[in-house]
């Protein structure tokens, strides 16, 4: 029988080895945090390596993603299908040993990691999932819904911003089922902390509502195995263990040295830790009772048959309950989905209603929402100016409001926590989160928008006030760039309507787009209707159509707009027809979709033998230089806006049916 | 003589008619400070309105910038060049009187406020130039650098994770000479806080080490008033005054509520409030005593007399420090510089060392650091991988070391904090701050760098690990839409050099670009040395040159380049040679420089005649389409990147010298 400790060294000696291997990676943190994840997942995560999407397992995230090879260690050692062979190619192209902990490549990881703090923010979203998850769903001897989640993070997680704006929430939230340890070993890339952080972390904690275990010897399993028993055993506020630990634990002349962090060891380094670790096997030579000591196959074989077993009785007692779980957590849309959206958007083209698209969006919602019990919203403070509160709004924040009926959350003014979180709450499964800001506040979340498209995720992030039609809050508050900011993040869908019916047509396309993002583009003002028959309403799904064409003529040139600009080109087209310039209109709601149209779709839409086009966005113009080429003109933007009214903003800078008249007339020539 | 709250209820009225006028705005906040703002302004701060450039002034920020009125009536009525009628022009098109303050359009503003939290951070900024110069600059006796930063927030400022990173900061560098106010008022946009923020701030802020005075009741002045002297009798900690106050103070049915927030009040609320302040005087009308009362041009006029007289006595004793004092408050570079940095690109040239470009930064570092005094760097916890300590490098963390020669800065894990610190640090005067982490998080600090662009300040941020040349830490860390990204934020300059001279003259640019900010991209791998005559070298400086062109024949083909890639297309070129193709190689470090260049010498480079062109770049193709149009190609990337050693990812993601030639055949046709 293995002593704890040996079991630990098993992940040391993985870790240094594959790093070696690899000539690049880190060892220093998974051979300072292997006691505790020994102890975490052989006592108190529940898991399946056989089928890692079981769905009430525990949660573990490595939110201190560069330890990558702790995790990787961890989940082959206990059975998951993460064969030696992977991580003897630690880091290499094609293996499943990234390295950052990647979602949908290695079986096991819960979220891609890596950016500091957005795997503890991630944590908050599953736990906020599972929270409201088992308000709606358990019932009386029925504890359906029932996981923790654990997170490990680092210094680094604890001095990014978006350690403070999710623990906040997590606190606000009383997630109970939330368990961090943080792995206060003193050193971070440039030394030893102190130099640079200095907060009384478990005071800072304490503030937020967490219940803190100070002081906790990382290498002390039964010191890390008393302070998760009390977490656990408490659920009225997410825990917090501060574990202090050795970096690098084990290699006798790195150890508590940045030197262990983030590079190999080298050879007599490692020789030396085999020797002080008593570990005494060849690289990547685990011996059968270390393997009997963490295989954990039928232990969560039994784990899941048993949750089977209790699942069969609750569906028994409650079997619509358990259908719509079971919808729910398969991701599919409810059966009059299709049907019923579909109509809302043609009652829309008939109606024609002139609205902002932002008011357009909530339409919608008060539309679509009752249709979908998953969508969860939220908004960043700012949910009487985004709308995205509908009649069926009810806080979700506490979770465990009565009837568990919960589908808005409050999420303060936490852009970047929020947008992380919602990449939680996607990937937990049951729900189709729905976040939203001003479009300009996109940047504060960028990097959490760029890790949704990357894991990907399906979020939904509802931007409004898209540019300078914001008005007078002025260039602070105006977005230029972020269109085609946004557009350029590979696998992000970015959809900006021109009316109520593209508006409809962006969440439609937006909540069917399964395990993949897209942002949601509004405006500030009100929009024109634009008519459109069967096949243009089809076509919108494609991201780019033909809106209008002359009458009677070949067109000349091609007007290409987005949002409020679309009115601007066709009211250019129709001026132009009376000077006898006969002009094609194309609305171009999301080009990231037009973009993967066929070829042929493409061409019908911007044929190439017309090379005269302008397109005009009130955002930066040298975006569009791929469809209007060298021949073709932009109206748009290349300056920040300023504070004014919007119609006088429009009229300065530029973004005018008159300078698209202009423009139309001098590529045509 | 007007009482105190006569005074105070003067800026109440302003905000209120100011925020009528345009019918939009946010009168809630100036009149739930204008207490406290009356006695820091009348108590307090030092200033003088007849010179808000000023050095030794106190700094004041408002971090909740949207309440824009409170520091607009504070300026007019303390005498500052802004008259009623820019009041009574608030958010209107060229009025001084912008919806969010706004540097270098209203005198007194010293930065441009509005995105939550940033304030903070560029106060923190404030103070830290203030510490840092004071221990290089006084001398016993001479406290020639000597003021206060004040800051306002709210609470959407301390909910933002920005917060965390540059309290946390300031505790640690022992900022005694900031004092924040938080503007307690329980009432954000959403609604009553209570529901989304429930932070005991007061211990958050004492777990960073700060000074707390708590339960300050901000609608009495007595009590502010001894708040703030207990704030500046100590000098050893940042202190946080927590001042209960009601949003909208005065307005009978609308204080306390969120109704007050960011609209207008409404004629008759108005009334109202005017009845219940007892301010019986009509929209934009201030009585005389009032003005008089407020008045601060002797007082500050004495103020800087003062001060001036203490400057010569400094300068008779110090005359050196006095001289290198006034040069660098000036901004001048010293009058050695042109000449020394010119010298070492050319030596650069010359030697054509082969190195990564971050390590080329380095030795520009080293080169440039000693001539540079005013140079103040920093990274995010990466100096040893963004290559941003030079030999001269010493902590200036704390500010006070023994001689006061710091000049370095140890941000820890905090991106958005750092970025936003060093807006503060450029604006404050006496420095040129750089900043650095690995580029793919420069999305952390996206909007910091936005306002770098459009306060505008004088920052330069260091980016390294600039595409899948990063290699082994995969998706997570590799750039590929920053490049176009970052060039997309208007008055940006962006530059990714190709080799070792281009870095150095790159980070001659930036520092010789007052007033404005770049960022400075550099590889993780090493790049060749090419040749260039003096010409070109001096082209450089122009954004894109022609680096080669074939030798005896006209150019079929145009190869266009950055960074890792020029390289490549210098390769293509002789191998098109070969094969009878003749191409030119265009180097172009920086788009946006070289957009600016005049229209003859960008025909020069790239004349409208070849449409033949090539870009090639390890980023987002499509930013390129602006330069080869329809007829060209461009050899890039639009997905995420991969984790393996970095040869093989160019090979993956075909970012290849084959490629290259392949793309320029078919596009010769």
């Amino acid at each position: 029988m293995p002593t704890r400790r040996e079991l630990a060294n098993a992940v040391r000696a993985l870790a240094m080895d594959a790093v070696e291997a690899a000539k690049s990676g880190h060892p220093g943190m998974p051979m300072g945090m292997a006691d505790i994840a020994e102890v975490l997942w052989n006592d108190f995560l529940q898991f399946n390596p056989g089928n890692p999407g079981w769905f009430n397992r525990d949660r573990f995230v490595l939110s201190n993603g560069h330890g990558s090879m702790l995790q990787y260690a961890l989940l082959h050692l206990s059975g998951y299908d993460l064969p030696i062979d992977e991580l003897k190619h630690f880091r290499q192209l094609h293996s499943k040993t990234a390295g950052h902990p990647e979602y949908g490549h290695t079986p096991g990881a819960e979220t891609t990691t890596g950016p500091l703090g957005q795997g503890l923010a991630n944590a908050v979203g599953f736990a906020l999932a599972e929270k409201i998850l088992a308000a709606r769903f358990n019932r009386p001897g029925h504890a359906i819904v029932d996981h923790h989640t654990y997170v490990f993070l680092g210094d680094g997680c604890l001095m990014e911003g978006i350690s403070h704006e999710v623990a906040s929430l997590a606190g606000t939230w009383k997630l109970g089922k939330l368990v961090a340890v943080y792995d206060d070993n003193g050193i971070s890339i440039d030394g030893e902390v102190e130099g640079w952080f200095t907060d009384n972390t478990p005071a800072r904690f304490e503030a937020y509502g967490w219940n803190v275990i100070r002081d906790v010897d990382g290498h002390d399993a039964e010191a890390v195995k008393k302070a998760l028993a009390q977490a656990t055993a408490q659920s009225e506020r997410p825990t917090l263990i501060c574990a202090k630990t050795i970096i690098g634990f084990g290699a006798p002349n790195k150890q508590g040295k940045e030197e262990s962090h983030g590079a190999a060891l080298g050879k007599d380094e490692i020789a030396a830790a085999r020797v002080q670790l008593q570990w005494n096997y060849a690289p990547f030579e685990i011996p059968a009772d270390i393997y009997a000591g963490w295989n954990a196959r039928d232990k969560g074989a039994a784990r899941e048959r048993s949750w089977d077993e209790a699942f069969a009785a609750y569906a028994a007692a409650h079997p619509e309950l358990a259908a719509e779980l079971k919808r729910r957590l398969t991701g599919e849309l409810p059966q009059d989905w299709a049907a019923k959206s579909q109509a809302y958007i043609e009652k829309l083209q008939a109606e024609g209603p002139e609205v902002a698209s932002r008011k357009a969006s909530q339409m919608t919602l008060d539309a679509f929402g009752p249709l979908l019990p998953e969508l969860l919203g939220g908004s960043a403070d700012l949910a009487a100016s985004n709308l995205t509160k509908w009649k069926g709004s009810l806080d979700a924040g506490n979770g465990n409001s009565s009837d568990g009926k919960g589908n808005y959350v409050y999420y303060g003014v936490r852009e970047f926590g929020m947008t992380a979180i919602a990449n939680g709450l996607a990937l937990h499964g049951g729900f189709i989160p729905y976040d939203a800001t001003f479009m300009v506040f996109s940047d504060y979340a960028r990097n959490a928008v760029r890790m949704s498209a990357l894991i990907p995720a399906h979020a939904i992030h509802v931007y409004t006030h898209d540019s300078i039609g914001l008005g007078e809050d002025g260039p602070t508050h105006q977005p230029v760039e972020h269109m085609a900011s946004l557009r350029l993040i590979p696998n992000n869908h970015v959809w900006r309507p021109c009316d109520a019916v593209e508006s409809a047509v962006s969440w439609k396309a937006a909540i069917e787009r399964r395990g993949a993002p897209s942002c949601l583009v509004f405006s500030r003002q009100a929009l024109k209707h634009q008519q459109r028959d069967a096949q243009q309403l089809a076509d919108i799904r494609r991201g780019g159509y033909v809106l209008s064409d002359p009458a009677d003529t070949k067109f000349q040139v091609i007007l290409i707009g987005t949002g409020s600009e679309v009115e601007l080109a066709m009211e250019a087209s129709r001026a132009l027809a009376q000077q006898g310039i006969a002009a094609r209109v194309v609305s171009m709601p999301c080009t990231d979709v037009f973009d993967e149209q066929p070829l042929e779709y493409r061409e019908g839409v911007l044929p190439g033998w017309c090379r005269a086009r302008v397109a005009v966005e009130a955002a930066s113009a040298d975006f569009w230089a791929k469809y209007v080429g060298f021949d073709g003109e932009v109206i748009g933007m290349n300056t920040f806006g300023a504070s004014a009214p919007a119609p006088q903003l429009f009229e300065h800078f530029g973004i005018t049916v008159a300078h698209v008249i202009e423009a139309a007339k001098r590529v045509v020539g």
